[in-house]
């Protein structure tokens, strides 16, 4: 599962390319509810077109079972 | 002017505080309508309540006035 994701500093990772920030900033906020219904939070890049997310679970000191759910979540916007 | 901003990496650098990631996240949607606006993007990152913000102009190859400008409007928030 997951292939569009990297493992980068032990975080799942993806990054995303978008042509305007205005796409950038949409695609943002889906994630952002996301997150906050999840109560699971990403960290995350974003320049102009470009959003880089690194999914870690901090009480867990490593990736968990939420940061798979939180990017199945994603991968389905 | 911009007392609260510092250099870093040769960009405006400031970050921000809030309690939860829906507090951090109100602040970045303001940022970025300002951005918008100003049609001049910052290089930021978050995770969960904090927000750091790097402005830099690439077309001039470092900070410009459009990097002061999009700074003090953000510090008008």
């Amino acid at each position: 599962e997951l292939p569009e994701w990297g493992l980068d500093q032990r975080k799942l990772y993806r990054h995303f390319v978008f042509p305007t920030f205005i796409e950038a900033w949409g695609f943002m906020s889906e994630v952002a509810l996301l997150a906050e219904t999840q109560n699971h939070h990403p960290e995350w890049t974003n320049v102009y077109g470009r959003v880089e997310i690194y999914l870690t679970t901090h009480d867990a000191g490593g990736i968990s079972e939420r940061d798979f759910r939180l990017a199945r979540a994603i991968d389905l916007l």
